[in-house]
């Protein structure tokens, strides 16, 4: 069973970690938002792909929830004594690969082939692969102003309001080509609990996948990223009050219009009404028990 | 009193903090050999500067006498990891700065000026300039082929018998714009107990900086980096012997033809013969102490 996931870092890569424990290996492909990509200290980061490669390979900071376990801040420490930027939070075992990758991306390898490196470096059975090699980058439109996404979120503490987002260079970017092969072949696309507008919106903003996904034979499933009516963290609830007018399983639904056959939402937000079969279970993920009951749920749903 | 040093890391680096602290804040400029700069992992990797910025500042690692003191290593770890080049030692405090310096020259400020400002930012009252804002490197003709220098030096352990130098690029390089001024406006030129080929080579390969220093009007007075008929470390020994014939204070003297009024040498060494006076001191810098008298005998040796 070939299984494609949609994911952004934190909650998704947990789900990720599930769908991988309950496959074959091989069988999963995780097409990564690049949304929140930036270039900082001259690096080339990729928070979401890092946090995927981190917890599928086991290497993810558990407590912080991002990031290498056993980090030190060296590096950053010293940055910031000579006047460099030392906003964004990169760890010295986490600058180890964003130097290797930066190089590689400078040497002109695209970021598909770098990522399917680094991740056949460290063992992973999994396919990890960037939405894109091309540049998308999430913006956020707010009453204080228009922000590059990592500004809006680490630099001002996602505290201004959202009216509006924008995927700029979607429109011009093409699908990774394994990206688009791991939905064309996909028994199920599933969706993890990411931010619609955050993690799956920049994936799904790239055209070709989006007419892939559309145009799908096989089920496409979406799980929630709500627990009772609010995210479990993060901007979410704010932002989808804002923007969709409410935080019910239809207002997420509302987010992968024409996308999805079925939704997979907690137990707490059920019963509730949306344009899609719903499927309630208990989406909490709160230890790798946990993760792979989701995992198997969502399965399951998406074997219709 | 103005002075003018001319130095690699280092040995040169030591007798560069004995000036800094016999002279007057602000009476020091020392001029820092490049050719052994290198780009790795993307970074660009001035080792003499740092070595001496580290020495004047304070933060140098005293037992291994190059990098940062209390430094870990997680980020090189984490590069060998993700499959990157892992054979030239940074430190995660060291990295700090070579990110803050890359991101600078790729915003095209001139190395002299990023460096600076790092003296600046450290609070160093001595004027820390590199011979050139240009590329000028380090080459080194063997046996076994031609081999920049960090290749020769730490990847091949300077094992290969040395029967040339290339200074490649300084035909073309200018002098930076500081380095020219101090040698200009010197009262004392002084050349530090350095490797003539490797770490002042490259400096009077400079053809503003050579003619700056061939047509003195100030004296200018060279220290000897023998010690007994060999460098205290390093290469040194086997190169004299190799390219000029011996390790005696004339072989010195002879790398500094038409540069130097006098050389300083180590009371182990003399008497000597050379086309040059020659002054015979301790040179040994074993504590800041030792520093400090071998500072002050060569000052006098420059106030003639």
């Amino acid at each position: 069973m070939r299984v494609a996931l949609l994911s952004g870092g934190g909650g998704g890569a947990r789900f990720a970690r599930g769908l991988q424990s309950v496959l074959a290996p091989g069988e999963l492909t995780v097409i990564g938002n690049v949304g929140d990509d930036l270039e900082i200290l001259g690096l080339r980061v990729s928070p979401d792909l890092d946090s995927l490669l981190y917890t599928l390979a086991g290497l993810i900071d558990v407590e912080r929830g991002w990031g290498r376990a056993d980090e030190t801040w060296n590096a950053l420490e010293s940055v910031a004594t000579w006047g460099g930027a030392a906003w964004f939070r990169l760890g010295d075992r986490d600058l180890g690969l964003h130097l290797v990758r930066t190089e590689a991306l400078r040497d002109g390898v695209p970021l598909s082939e770098v990522t399917a490196k680094l991740a056949r470096g460290v063992g992973l059975a999994t396919s990890l692969v960037p939405a894109t090699d091309d540049q998308v980058r999430t913006h956020l439109a707010t009453p204080a102003g228009t922000f590059p996404f990592q500004e809006w979120f680490v630099a001002r503490h996602h505290e201004d309001d959202v009216d509006g987002v924008e995927y700029r260079g979607a429109e011009h970017a093409s699908a990774a080509p394994a990206a688009a092969a791991a939905i064309a072949s996909a028994d199920a696309i599933v969706f993890a609990p990411s931010n619609p507008y955050l993690s799956i919106g920049p994936i799904v903003a790239v055209a070709e996948l989006h007419a892939a996904i559309a145009t799908r034979s096989a089920r496409c499933v979406a799980v929630s990223p709500l627990v009772g009516g609010d995210a479990v963290t993060g901007p979410l609830g704010r932002m989808l009050t804002r923007m969709a007018g409410g935080t019910t399983p239809g207002h997420v639904a509302g987010c992968y219009e024409g996308l999805i056959d079925a939704l997979v939402v907690d137990e707490a937000d059920a019963p509730a009404e949306a344009r899609v079969e719903m499927v309630a279970t208990k989406t909490l993920m709160t230890d790798s028990e946990s993760e792979r009951r989701l995992a198997e749920a969502v399965l399951e749903a998406a074997c219709g």
